[in-house]
């Protein structure tokens, strides 16, 4: 018998979900197609179906004590989903409430950077730790922070949207309606705007004979590593922009530890040189030399559930400690 | 009998002290000097001979039952004032300690603006609020954060320093050795400077008629009140900056609620309409519309040792409820 939290990530394209145990192992898992419904009950249906198809085939007994799961649009206070524009079902979803309905265990979520920061908190590199900020750096920029032990939710569920801080007024067009957001700059698709920007200036490069249609992450990662100058500068240029954001955010929340994490990262030191030197470059004196800046150790493929199933062993724990 | 907290407020010349009860009522207290002794311990022996006079001489019983300073460049976390530049003692005073060991009491210390965060959260505007920021508008620019219905101390009880976020990099200098921080634009030096560039620049002004020296806060207010374009266009900038800043900041923490307190807010709408204005257009959209920026209700001569007192509150609080 093993005590387990099912945990849900939605994405906009795939759904996926595992039996994960309170060290953070999955023990098994799936996955359903999310756009493939028309609606959130048959959604739902196709859901609650694979979980049970695959806890009973699981070769063990697993006791299933709660539900964590991280969707975009997540709201942790309301357990609804708002407006989502890249999922399929319309307007506010009570999700928390009915996954709560059909499973018989309590169910949660939240935004799936703040359930990347529970994961690196009750399994990954942050335990033990009371004060650090999770970033991950994919298509967008997201941020969890954790202060006093806990994920900062703000008043409305709505904290950690450190992507959305403008650092350049007037500055590159951001797909919220404003300019100069921080994920305009340092995201992945941030890096290949930047690397779009100096190609369409005529500068040379490697990069210049793909079409911009092409033109990614990974390329311009390629580019770097064959000492393209070009791609060089797109990594240095955007370690800078975060380097300076995260400086500015230390002297809100004062963590101990930056937790970088998603597709960008896998850049290593391309990213992370240029990073550090304009974090210490941009920080407070008070807090030179005390904040490292490092790459998550959590298994991509896996984080996002042990994400999501972490929200739901940390209401417990909350829940108990309450009691 | 009446349950009292000692308040005690710590500034460079002066340190006001009074016997707060639960309810925020200052029920007496006096000061002493700061910079007139040779040395710490000369410094709390007159303090707490002060404290004792006074203590007797009010008519009634006080039973003091903890003790909150609220002092520059104070840590929460070790009790200790490190390094103080406007203070006349040397190195890291460990003045919780000293204060506790005298007073048989227990003594808590936090910075000014996380005091006077405090002070609202148990005795103000913020009462019943869970997540809101306190802004302190006088010298410099100070910044406290409640977050979940707590301090936001960071992990080495050094955070919210808004006022040392950099907005304008490479701009104006600030006294942390850096340039650009947010207190350069925004608080009463903030100010003064802005009109002062103004004036080099040789525009036209009612202020130009009195010595540089002698501009004042309050010299602007009141040319800005007689209609001084000048004046009327450096409380405009002012406002410009912090609405920006403040924008960026509610992304981090999303506040319901931020207050704003010191010299500064004596300008009433004069500085609150431009701070508005900026504040929502560069709100992102999830948080526009829901975030207050107000001015704190508590008196300015006594919302200091209010603070430090409620700092002692709230301490003995989280003790009991940790029992």
């Amino acid at each position: 018998m093993t005590d387990v939290t099912i945990g849900i990530d939605i994405g906009g394209t795939t759904t996926d979900f595992s039996f994960v145990d309170r060290n953070g192992v999955c023990l098994t898992g799936g996955s359903i197609r999310t756009d493939a419904h028309d609606g959130i009950e048959p959604y739902l249906d196709d859901l609650i179906r694979q979980l049970t198809v695959v806890r009973s085939s699981y070769d063990g007994k697993l006791v299933v004590v709660g539900c964590g799961i991280g969707a975009p649009n997540a709201n942790y206070f309301t357990g609804t989903v708002e407006h989502a524009p890249n999922l399929t079902w319309k307007g506010v979803v009570p999700l928390a409430q009915l996954l709560t309905d059909q499973l018989g265990v309590p169910a949660v979520l939240t935004n799936d950077a703040n359930a990347a920061a529970l994961g690196e908190l009750l399994f990954g590199g942050a335990q033990g730790l009371t004060d650090f900020v999770l970033v991950t750096l994919g298509t967008g920029l997201g941020t969890g922070f954790v202060t006093g032990g806990n994920l900062l939710y703000g008043h409305d569920g709505f904290a950690g949207e450190l992507g959305h801080t403008i650092v350049e007024p007037g500055g590159r067009e951001c797909g919220c309606g404003r300019r100069g957001c921080l994920e305009t700059y340092v995201s992945v698709t941030g890096l290949v705007r930047t690397v779009k920007l100096a190609l369409d200036e005529g500068q040379g490069s490697v990069l210049a004979e793909q079409s911009r249609e092409s033109l990614s992450g990974e390329a311009i990662h390629k580019a770097a590593l064959a000492g393209d100058a070009l791609a060089l500068e797109a990594f240095q240029f955007t370690g800078k922009w975060l380097g300076f954001a995260l400086a500015n955010a230390v002297a809100i929340t004062s963590p101990s530890d930056i937790i970088l994490f998603g597709g960008l990262v896998a850049a290593g030191d391309l990213l992370l040189e240029p990073t550090r030197a304009a974090f210490e470059a941009g920080l407070l004196n008070i807090y030179s030399g005390k904040v490292r800046i490092r790459v998550s150790g959590l298994k991509g493929s896996e984080a996002a559930v042990q994400g999501a199933a972490a929200l739901s062993w940390k209401e417990l724990e909350l829940d108990r400690d309450g009691d």
